[in-house]
């Protein structure tokens, strides 16, 4: 197949104008394919939609096609939620209509590991070779914001388009990462959850995404694969070109064990697996949180590979903590010369503060003005790359009114989040020193919820104008050095 | 000084029936002093204030003395905070008006690294010989529920009495923890911020702690002390008694710069601290988040020591994921029994569910019943130690209305947590196999407050009923191994 046409069967496949979904009855509206029809309606999928089903009839006031062959026009994408014993049949049907590619959402083959369940799916795979790209089975398949399409369980699902793109074996993970997204501000280019991969695998996918203009970022999460060498080439050509943030499981013996019945795949052996993955420059993180926390880094970040942090804040453990966390990354906080100090002095009560950096700022009141200030001198300090901001919205908001305020006074009101948002964004363009917020929860009871939704606020807010931001310490110094790795691994390369 | 009268004078430290507030003026309401009146006020402190400043007058309807000579009887605890070089007279007033404490909340002493500093703060240390004992300064002092004694910001601070208690150097993490303890159903037994230590330290407040039969846990946040062997002594007579649960900073060049600077003591080198530590029975901790984990797990699981956990929840990667951090932490996922796995067969429909351990339940819908009777199977194999129960709330709230409900029916009714916490207790009271709930927040946008409020009431259900929660496996994991190693090697040395 030429490029180009290999290029026109991923644009049917990722944003199909036409979308058949086999397996739909108007009687079992809980059930895959059914549920599916809704999701895509609910989602705003911009195509056209055609439920499938032996049964006939409407479903959510669309026509029920008793066949594949009965749709007039062309089918770019077929969602196959039909029984484990009719899908070489729907696989045939497809095939016949000149359908691109094929999503299988039916579980109960290769993973099961019984002789019947391995040569069924190998069935299937055998029709990626005749023309009908097959995703799955026993997966989710695909979520493209850029024409609605999207997996279960859809309407409320994150609609933004984006520049990340994901692959993994799970459909769980895929959901969650896509419910967690919006809460980051980030959007996704592609989602594709490909289960058992008996056709399109992980290699292929980080290709596809590799070359994709639109792509800036590529999340993965790996159980196991098949091909390892064919996936590490993928890998180490995919790492050139955009950093490739992997979550690869199954690294232990419980671990592998669990992923051989999940998805039918083996694990591996952790040590050689993991020092082969950093070789082809995979950007290697062990959870989702870890996941999101990168990609957000790499969103915001540009190109940083810094070492020597500012921390600004109030309440001196934060800072020995930091200091203490980011030597056990790899990064220091280079004490503030004379003249820094000096400078930073100016704008601070002298006594129950420290300035060497940590930069204490005593208290978690001190204005947006002042910390930026403070944060604009310390940007100029030669050894400093990039500046850890503190902030305790619970006291800023909650204790302040507690202690100065009065009972009904809004929270949201007297957080100055958004001046604060915009100050550091200023710096940051000002001075070329990239600022990270600090914003730890603190307080997590039934009756806090209103701190809890300044601190989301604040967090859009940031976000919006690309400061990242962190609940601690720890999760942000973690993020950098994924980042600052990758970057040095890649220039290194160069 | 005898034992008994050793106690009692801690009584009146911990407990006053009068308590007496230096440096406060009914001019200066946004003062140390000031605030500190009030803070007792609105906390609900059950003995008697007599704030005291040259000024007299009135403050929050309560006479100011102008010398703690004229407050009638006698005094139990002084809070102190007039400026720096007005101390040493403060303290002359107390010792002579037979006060049995004073916690200083005036900073600008040994920490500033002057000469100047260093002499004052050792001519307040000299008073504890005298019998006035000096808790700071540089500090935040004692906050006690059980007689409403607080600390700034106070009123709305933590209330519930409870059998934890904390010392620190830092009085900005006390206020966190402080905040941080009702979400997760803690109470405290007391904190004492003790910032520059010139008196009553580190290892003092060990040994009090340790021989308080009301008090079950001990935390601390430890930067630097000065005399280690002490320390060290103290902790290890504790930790035989009951876990220390303990952070200590400035392990690192940057980190104990940092120390230095924040409280005037040294951080020291790391490593050699760090075995010591261990060595001495300590429980040891990273940060304020794996703290509070780890006291929850030892606040509700008595003194386990398991090995082999049961995974069951919805969602196949957090299958795998459990296996991976299991391993990663000691623990393992040992295969269930051909017996256990035709049970819970029985209970599940079998394509798509994995239940070799992780059980797969296949989707997050599944009924509180239905686990319980999973989790019952699982409890009863031999091999099994603990049970992590995977519980996805925003899915069970927010994706099911999605999907099968209206858009107005309130998530709190869809969520089946009080069930689900009332039959997790039944089962670890029934088969003595503690049940763990895993409770994924997954979004964390404004829009999604909602499900953040089911999420801290289920939280809130479960803690209630002694069943502990975490936000992912890892946290949870990590909390079991801290609790585990502290209970062998404890068995060990008995």
């Amino acid at each position: 197949m030429s490029e180009s046409s290999g290029q026109k069967v991923w644009e049917r496949i990722f944003c199909p104008k036409t979308l058949a979904v086999l397996g739909v009855s108007a009687s079992k509206l809980i059930s895959f394919g059914s549920m599916f029809v809704k999701a895509n309606l609910d989602s705003g999928y911009q195509g056209k939609i055609y439920p499938v089903g032996s049964s006939g009839g409407e479903i959510y006031g669309l026509k029920i096609y008793q066949g594949l062959d009965q749709i007039p026009g062309p089918v770019d994408l077929a969602c196959i939620a039909v029984p484990a014993q009719s899908i070489l049949s729907a696989l045939e049907e497809c095939l016949n209509k000149g359908v691109a590619g094929a999503q299988i959402l039916t579980a109960g083959f290769g993973e099961l590991g019984t002789e019947e369940g391995r040569k069924i799916e190998s069935g299937i795979a055998a029709f990626g070779k005749k023309g009908l790209r097959i995703i799955g089975p026993n997966c989710f398949g695909i979520h493209c914001p850029y024409c609605g399409l999207t997996i279960l369980p859809g309407g409320g699902f994150s609609k933004k388009p984006g520049d990340v793109a994901f692959f993994g074996q799970s459909g769980g993970m895929a959901v969650d990462l896509g419910y967690s997204a919006p809460g980051l501000g980030l959007g996704w280019r592609r989602m594709v959850s490909y289960g058992n991969a008996c056709d399109v695998d992980a290699a292929e996918l980080l290709e596809l995404f590799a070359d994709d203009p639109q792509c800036a970022v590529i999340t993965g999460y790996v159980e196991g694969v098949r091909d390892g060498q064919k996936f590490l080439r993928a890998l180490k050509s995919a790492s050139l070109k955009k950093p490739v943030v992997l979550w690869k499981a199954g690294l232990t013996e419980s671990g592998s064990r669990a992923v051989m019945s999940h998805t039918g795949s083996m694990g591996g052996e952790g040590a050689i697996w993991k020092s082969a993955l950093k070789q082809a420059g995979a950007v290697l993180v062990s959870g989702q949180e870890e996941m999101l926390d990168t990609v957000l880094a790499f969103q915001h970040l540009g190109e940083w590979t810094g070492r020597g942090f500012a921390v600004v804040g109030g309440g001196g453990a934060l800072g020995v903590a930091s200091a203490d966390t980011a030597e056990e990354f790899g990064f220091c906080l280079p004490e503030f010369s004379e003249s820094t100090r000096s400078q930073i002095q100016k704008l601070l009560p002298s006594v129950g503060t420290s300035l060497k950096n940590p930069a204490d700022v005593g208290n978690p009141m001190v204005p947006p003005e002042i910390l930026g200030k403070i944060m604009e001198c310390s940007a100029s300090d030669e050894n400093i790359d990039a500046i850890l901001l503190i902030q305790i919205i619970h006291h800023i908001t909650w204790t302040t009114r507690l202690q100065f305020g009065n009972p009904g006074q809004p929270l949201a009101g007297m957080s100055w989040h958004q001046k604060l948002a915009e100050i550091c964004n200023e710096i940051r363009q000002k001075t070329r020193v990239p600022v990270i917020q600090i914003l730890p929860p603190i307080s997590s009871e039934p009756e806090k919820m209103e701190v809890e939704n300044v601190l989301r606020l604040a967090r859009q807010a940031s976000h919006g104008l690309g400061i990242p931001t962190y609940p601690n310490l720890k999760r942000a110094i973690s993020a950098l050095a994924n980042l600052n790795n990758y970057w040095r691994g890649r220039k290194a390369k160069m």
